[in-house]
């Protein structure tokens, strides 16, 4: 059994490879599968959207049936609506992940519909998912939009609230979507919107200005232990101007294992994964460790936990 | 008058150029005074190095002599030794940074000497300023070596002390040269060197591994008001290997102006300037900020001093 301080989710097979050239479902799989082997305790593998819409994420189902059952993995599938769920729930899905905006810019450029609608879908998807999967509500732009429609905690307090309501059992995950976030704004928005100790946040950051490491270390000294990263620093939402790519999953990782956190992952597996992207993307990958290799070690990390 | 609670030093007109391929004193003078202009408080012009060991710093005396007197800026040139101090101080220079190496192995490598002889050197260089100029000491290599000789705050500490002995009214600066520092690294040493409301210590942080505006956060907390940093990320040492850039004062300005410290810089100044590096050095700045431009609103920042 691995024990874990912080629990890191690699989006890279869905949120990192979305907006790239296609690649096939058995190679999008084996990048999975390869980071529950490096340790990672959760993977966003796949997603049930039109592939007329996002045709890098065609054939989600067979991605899922090519994952082996893991009891130390969550594989994660995201879904746009009640008819999505459908499909990942007959693909064996049983973790799945909506989104919703907190900024009705956002909503309706990249889903089509504003936030009431949003909520509706929500709600819609929640009845068909009834007890058949958990679900992690990723609500993004919650540190800002390219809108200019979110200008403090106001739209995202609103949006978890009615989406806690919609689906009380969910898991709420804060996206900076676009990388506006600022270690000051990261803890207004979870001084806003909920005690932690109260409610399962996690965050979804992405380094657009190259804050996103800063940002989860604020996050970190405020309490929260979960956070969405991809290997590479994959990503970079087709919807949203300038927006960059994921935090990366070994520059969290570097940081977390130097500060004493443990998070069950191999950096050194990690790295190797992160080297052999750019044949998979045709083209180099973001992420600076990936780029400069590991640490030297220096002085010695205080465990954080007596676990 | 400019009220500031954080001071930015740009050292790009001299750490950023040094491993360029070489601009001419005029266009580097000419940087240093946009700088000035945009509301930078202390500015590294030049150094008095040898203009074979080092092409693209020659003619240090001409970019001094190039910059107008101004009472809101302090002008830094840097100097190997006793006798570029006194070329220094012949050029009229009156602020005077000298380095010296925590990692007895860079020291070797960059300057051909170990970190006795580099001590004495500093006696030497003490004796020729004397009170001629006010004098910083950068400690390079302070989280880290590359030579895997500084493994703790230790080597760090005896260069600190060893320094101040030599040079008492000197002010120090931290280098993580080499970008191996992190935010418990940067706390590790802070509070082993010496309580920062005894010394007036500041930070030179490079981006090697995406750590450097984290590391700048962290350091904040613990009290840290001076930082080194370079308009588009420019730097990079010539003498070790996988150095990253200097922390670039776009993001750390965004980043300090969003938690309500004021620094006296026009952050629209500087990406203007970010924009026109390119155009310089033939090639593009790693910033994050200058790509991706300055940060919507939101919320409103408390300002961090009664002042």
């Amino acid at each position: 059994m691995v024990t874990r301080d912080m629990v890191i989710r690699d989006v890279g097979p869905r949120d990192g490879l979305q907006s790239e050239r296609p690649v096939g479902a058995d190679r999008r799989a084996a990048l999975a599968v390869s980071l529950a082997e490096a340790g990672v305790a959760e993977i966003e593998a796949a997603s049930f959207v039109s592939p007329k819409a996002v045709p890098a994420m065609a054939d989600g189902g067979a991605v899922i049936g090519a994952l082996p059952d893991r009891a130390d993995v969550t594989w994660w599938a995201l879904v746009p609506n009640a008819r999505g769920a459908e499909l990942a729930l007959d693909a064996g899905v049983t973790n799945i992940t909506v989104t919703i905006s907190a900024s009705e810019g956002y909503s309706r450029k990249n889903v089509g519909i504003g936030s009431d609608e949003a909520v509706d879908s929500l709600a819609r998807i929640a009845a068909v998912v009834a007890d058949r999967a958990s679900l992690d509500v990723v609500v993004s732009c919650s540190f800002g939009s390219p809108f200019g429609d979110v200008a403090d905690a106001t739209p995202v307090g609103a949006i978890v609230e009615r989406t806690l309501e919609t689906m009380p059992g969910a898991r709420v995950t804060l996206a900076d979507t676009t990388g506006t976030a600022t270690p000051r704004r990261i803890s207004h928005v979870l001084s806003t919107v909920a005690p932690l100790d109260e409610l399962d946040i996690g965050l979804h950051l992405h380094d657009t200005r190259g804050t996103a490491l800063a940002n989860a270390l604020a996050a970190i000294d405020l309490g929260v232990v979960r956070f969405d990263t991809a290997t590479g620093g994959l990503g970079g939402s087709p919807f949203a101007p300038g927006a960059g790519g994921n935090l990366a999953t070994e520059d969290l990782v570097l940081m977390l294992h130097d500060l004493g956190y443990r998070t069950g992952i191999d950096l050194d597996a990690i790295l190797t994964i992160a080297h052999q992207l750019p044949a998979l993307i045709e083209h180099d990958v973001p992420s600076r460790v990936s780029s400069a290799g590991p640490l030297p070690d220096f002085a010695s990390a205080t465990p954080r936990s007596s676990a």
